[in-house]
């Protein structure tokens, strides 16, 4: 996929729906002359430790509570595996995120088990995985925050002190949600950030585990760099999932200026607020105190035809989510709840332009046309209301 | 673990083991500024996609042969899982390797069953991986280029063709050693080549997969981005394994000054062929037509203290691999052959420092301190030679 450089215009060709910018290499400049003096360039050298410490005051948490991680998806699998989830049990999670959850609870040996997520928070419903969580060959929960919607980490905690299971919060592209003074501070449960190019900040590749318990955080850090604890002995299994202190630089760089970048990040997304048309729904709270890289809009009924015809607009679209990891080929073969709202929003979901520097007009020409092309829904296909909050 | 960064003199402060050094600033900027106005920071960008190209033409395969992966560990376990190596069954391996090879396997869902080497190789006997591989819970099979020396890799394709059992080659140092018309040209089997910063040949983080099957090559690609083929439809399982564009313009930068580089390494390679007291046995083939970043030595005899006494020389050693994987906490409770070589490795062998800009003067002195610190043997063990080549 290639992130951006494609036109931008309002006069028929194609807005992109992400168009990442990362920290140009001026910015970046500094921190490789720091490691040029430094002579060291990966195994947790001096500019991935800053990073972490910037990181642990930006969600306000203690240094070590932050690891950073080669990417999420590896983050995701280590926090699972060092929570203690045993191996060929199975794991609860939603259906409804990006693929990458799945593949990180294969790469941990669990077996996915795909529950549905309430129309409320576009999340499971907390009730029904406790329930699920009493059957004997249930051994791990991963929750995630859909598209960097806030969930109430102070439920999930409940649910993982009541059910005594390892739960896991994939909060991908939560970065800015898990803010200090933000929507969602963390919890006990292990949080898990991409840094990923595609999202608010991001560092070409990387990951970041957020967990205020000393123990699991310090089982993650063995686990990323060969079972190694204190001495270059292994303790545990463990892989290779370390940064490098180049990854380190752009992420530093990229803190430099976050500040402002976040707030063309919210400009974009205030703008959108003001003029989406109103029968489209987001996800929860959009708009409210967080910032996230994609804007994902819920068609009112089913729209068949729905990406050709924006594209027709002029407007590309992305399913982030394609329609779900169970219909995944890949993961087809798993089991599963009933799904009625995954395949909904699997029907009507659309990941529309947005990137930090759309200006006003472009998100207006695009608001434009996902208004005309509301009006000229294909009424051959019965209209239905999304299933009630 | 530090890279460098400490005193280097003759003058009683310890020569450090290692002392990585990879391109500096200003020979990495211009392909940042590349980034910059490529808008692609990760997925397969352009500096990725020319790098695999151009580390093709190092090793004198077609493009396609070549895949850039997170690092050399998760290569092993991609290429295990892309090769059918079937979850549960053991995998036999030398004990005598990096642990990040244990680490490999245990996270291919495979069970290590540790192998001894012969002298003659520093590798496993052909003879004896046949014999173990017809045992019906054997499933793969993973040999190691020890300390980047070359194996005769048409002995490996044959066992590999006559088990019919998925056989990766673990050549994390091998990067000099595969280059075209070089001693160990790519045969049958996939091998995994590291591009940590402590190899010869360093990105921070990072590593490649050299294989010349297109189909096993394509199945690693799609097991390193979420199970993706050709759309973004997860059609097996995957995780996140790519490369960033940072992490690519590192390697770029690298291989513009390689041939200098490598001249480097080999002048400090023969310097020690030279100076190096003839009682020490080295890796096969050492000094003969390839590079590596780290030299071993072995000792004619037991010496408890070796590392101790040559520190007091003002030498600095590192065991880089331990006393083998079957002796690590992490894989104890694995099932082992008799490993008598193995054994002896483990106590006699020791890394001396080894590093690209080590001077004469310095080599000579850690050579005079290795001849010293021979014929102070303590001889309250008895001495044992060598097992014989």
């Amino acid at each position: 996929m290639q992130h951006g450089a494609e036109r931008v215009s309002v006069d028929g060709s194609p807005i992109p729906v992400a168009r990442p910018r990362l920290p140009p290499a001026s910015a970046i400049q500094p921190y490789l002359r720091e490691i040029d003096g430094n002579f060291w360039y990966s195994n947790h050298g001096p500019l991935a430790l800053r990073l972490q410490s910037r990181l642990a005051a930006h969600w306000g948490v203690d240094d070590q509570n932050v690891t950073l991680i080669a990417n999420a998806t590896s983050g995701l699998t280590l926090a699972l595996l060092a929570s203690g989830a045993r191996p060929g049990q199975r794991c609860l999670m939603p259906s409804w995120t990006f693929v990458a959850s799945a593949g990180a609870v294969v790469a941990a040996g669990l077996v996915p088990h795909f529950v549905d997520v309430l129309p409320s928070t576009w999340a499971p419903d907390p009730t029904t995985i406790e329930r699920l969580a009493r059957q004997p060959d249930v051994g791990a929960i991963l929750i995630v925050a859909p598209f960097g919607a806030p969930l109430d980490l102070a439920v999930w905690d409940e649910v993982r002190r009541r059910t005594g299971m390892p739960l896991i919060i994939d909060a991908a592209a939560a970065f800015d949600t898990l803010q200090a003074g933000g929507p969602m501070p963390a919890g006990e449960c292990p949080l898990v950030v991409s840094l990923h190019a595609t999202k608010v900040f991001g560092v070409g590749e990387g990951g970041a585990l957020l967990s205020r318990d000393p123990d699991l955080a310090q089982k993650v850090r063995a686990l990323a760099q060969f079972g190694f604890a204190g001495s270059r002995l292994a303790q545990t299994q463990g892989v290779n999932a370390k940064i490098s202190e180049y990854t380190a630089a752009v992420g530093l760089a990229g803190l430099d200026t976050w500040d402002g970048e976040r707030a063309q990040w919210d400009r974009v997304t205030q703008a959108y607020c003001a003029m989406l048309p109103r029968d489209l729904a987001l996800a929860p709270t959009f708009g409210q105190g967080w910032v996230a890289s994609t804007l994902t809009v819920l068609w009112p009924e089913d729209r068949p035809g729905l990406a050709g015809a924006l594209s027709a607009e002029g407007v590309s679209t992305l399913s982030w989510w394609g329609l779900g990891c169970h219909a995944q080929p890949a993961y087809k073969g798993h089991t599963a709840e009933d799904l009625p709202t995954t395949q909904i929003y699997a029907r009507r979901s659309v990941g529309v332009p947005f990137w930090k520097d759309l200006s006003e007009t472009q998100i207006a020409f695009v608001c434009d046309a996902l208004g005309r092309t509301l009006r000229h829904a294909d009424r051959k296909s019965p209209p239905r209301t999304l299933v009630a909050a």
